[in-house]
């Protein structure tokens, strides 16, 4: 079989990046294959689905930025439902840590950055249930620094994975594109640019290209292969010699739902929406996310050193990690947490890059690979999904929605030109 | 048992940083363990134990160059015998290929690197056996470039890098380090800086330390651990979460001892050796060695996109990787190879750092790691010994051999700053 360009991966990347390869190039045959039953199963469907545009590196800030706006066209021009919340994102700091950030702050502001600071009274008001102070010995004991700062940034919020992958499926496939579910790939397929039909091809000393990859539903031949399998990606590029820049981590989400949470779900003042902002509590490595369509609050877990990387199918939240780690923390900060247990927990993998927290749209002959950075892909999938079109047309210049630009080749690894992302979750 | 430093390692760069270690901390208890049974005996031991100040980077420049000094202030004035020879380095191009060169070429020149061009006229002249035109059809098939173009190197040679491990050794041992070989370790020991000894520690909110390996002689604690495993570092650092920004290939060497190769053996006038450079023909992926200690020529296959990522305890030549793939492009520009089959081959794996090809040396809570780039560590191993201690010791610089310095966090990870490497094997 063959197609003009074969896009590994039904992601949110995946599915960008045949959008922007289709609509720009309608007379190419682009067919996005996947090892799963659907658009979005893998990863996309086990992220937190949260996007914020509060970010230190411009480049991060640029393709966030403009996927942010582009979320809310696809939505409320389009008229696809995304289940959009911009609900704000608050970042909950001790006074020594946040002096730290204040640096990054006045750059983030003088991009235009919509970002507002609550002192330790106002946090009080309008977050009745946050601890912030907590003179006691056992929290001294435990190392914890209390909350003194909330760092608020209004463009940031959450949206539906599934249904922002199916929005995707949806345009892609109206353009024409084919998508082939249940079609896992086991390589992907090198040779000589120069054939020369002999056995060994190819030697050391050819230009070699990928021209494709072999299924399990067969071999599909393509003029270029788009690598868009997030952390699976690695299985296919490690025995082809590339470098994606990015490992895995797993990272749990738990799901609490009682009477108990309604207080802190309900906090008002933050956004129109009167919920609790995506928190985050960088001292113990949480974040909290309201989830508005089940009434749930999920939290997740964001640390980072010490927790392994290697690639996993299946990932499953360490056991403990909640009850006997997360919780005897948390409780410092959110009391209303006392005695309750999650109703639902799960675990995905996230591509870390820990060079510098930038995505990689990266050209190799035959080959484009897109990866995000930090498990931030849906935040950015717009625009990563038009860097890896600009690669294809060999254009300079990525045009983002709304029409900022930026360098294609910034995104690369031998061509890279991006400032390191100090601004983690 | 403890000890202050512990270095995991007995490499060209655990021994170097050792030895760096234990000059600057003469109080301080420092132990290499390695998994073999001597100094020397992983990659090192595998390595065409080249070196060569050609490098684009600065970082690279001033890392190679200083320990250049040094292994010539280590045999010259100290008394080792580490077989250096100083034969330069003559990379072969094509005039299209050395134009790209050429901005690259400017910038060493003006860094002082000494180095000379020879046309198409003069190889001709000082090296009879190298076909510098083709004119022949199946060469235009194979998509073979003629040589047009020499760049030598003149500060560039080889090392016996036994020697070179082995002296090491000998300096740290005098100094009053302590080394235990047969001495795997299996995993580094992560500990909350503040430990409640409660079970279940570390929590996902304390802040944690490397304070120790376990090795298969028992558990080491150490104030601080040096990670110098070369290509088995991933082994360590994969399970507590830290990406060394460098993943192995293999590259095999294979040796050629016959009457016929004498003449390229012997060829006169590059350096006063009057011997074969270290010779790289980067169109067919191939370099060449003298090794005049046993009047042989070292043939190394440098070949990258294609060659898989991966560790390999015992990694072997490919099959045919000689005789069908290498052989017919090399017999193309020196027909002395006619025929002549490898008396010796082997493999080792080198770590490529494909984002920049600069070494790295990083801190982590208890921890040093340090790993060369694209297997270009011994020839910088005294400056990255250096660079150990110099983070060990807080110190903001790293003084080289001879004076020069260059900033110990430019070789870090969340603090990189160096220029990437374009000039690659």
């Amino acid at each position: 079989m063959y197609r003009d360009v074969l896009v590994i991966g039904a992601g949110v990347l995946g599915l960008s990046s045949a959008c922007h390869l289709k609509r720009k190039n309608p007379e190419k045959s682009v067919l996005v294959v996947d090892a799963l039953g659907g658009p979005g199963r893998g990863n996309t469907a086990k992220s937190a689905g949260v996007f914020y545009n509060l970010h230190s590196s411009e480049s991060n800030y640029l393709l966030a930025d403009s996927t942010i706006d582009w979320l809310f066209h696809l939505q409320d021009d389009l008229g696809y439902d995304l289940d959009l919340a911009q609900h704000g994102y608050l970042y909950l700091l001790s006074e020594s840590k946040y002096s730290m950030l204040r640096g990054l702050v006045s750059k983030m502001r003088r991009w235009g950055i919509d970002l507002r600071t609550y002192d330790k009274d106002e946090l009080k008001r309008v977050m009745p249930d946050l601890v912030t102070e907590f003179g006691e010995e056992e929290t001294e004991l435990m190392g914890l620094d209390p909350v003194d700062v909330g760092l608020f940034g209004v463009k940031c919020g959450s949206v539906n994975t599934d249904a922002l992958a199916r929005s995707l499926e949806v345009d892609f496939l109206g353009l024409g594109g084919e998508v082939s579910y249940n079609t896992a790939v086991t390589s992907l397929i090198l040779r000589p640019e120069r054939r020369l039909d002999l056995p060994g091809e190819p030697f050391v000393w050819q230009d070699i290209q990928v021209v494709g990859a072999e299924t399990e539903r067969g071999e599909i031949e393509a003029e270029t292969t788009v690598v868009a399998a997030g952390v699976w990606s690695e299985r296919l590029l490690d025995p082809i010699g590339f470098d994606p820049l990015m490992r895995p981590k797993t990272r749990a989400i738990f799901v609490f739902k009682d009477p108990r949470l309604q207080g802190l779900l309900g906090v008002r003042g933050f956004s129109s929406l009167n919920t609790l902002p995506f928190t985050q509590i960088p001292e113990i490595r949480i974040y909290l996310k309201a989830e508005l369509t089940e009434g749930s609050i999920w939290l997740g877990c964001a640390d980072d050193f010490g927790r392994r990387y290697g690639l996993e199918d299946d990932p499953k939240p360490e056991s403990g990690l909640y009850s006997n780690s997360i919780y005897p923390a948390l409780v410092k900060y959110l009391p209303c947490f006392q005695d309750i247990r999650p109703v639902n927990m799960w675990a995905g993998q996230r591509a870390i890059n820990r060079y510098d927290g930038v995505p990689v749209v990266a050209p190799a002959p035959g080959m484009i690979y897109v990866g995000s950075a930090t498990g931030t892909g849906i935040m950015k999938c717009d625009a990563l999904g038009r860097a890896v079109a600009a690669l294809y047309a060999d254009e300079e210049d990525v045009e983002l929605f709304g029409g900022r630009r930026l360098k294609a080749a910034s995104l690369g690894v031998e061509t890279r030109g991006v400032e390191k992302e100090a601004f983690k979750i």
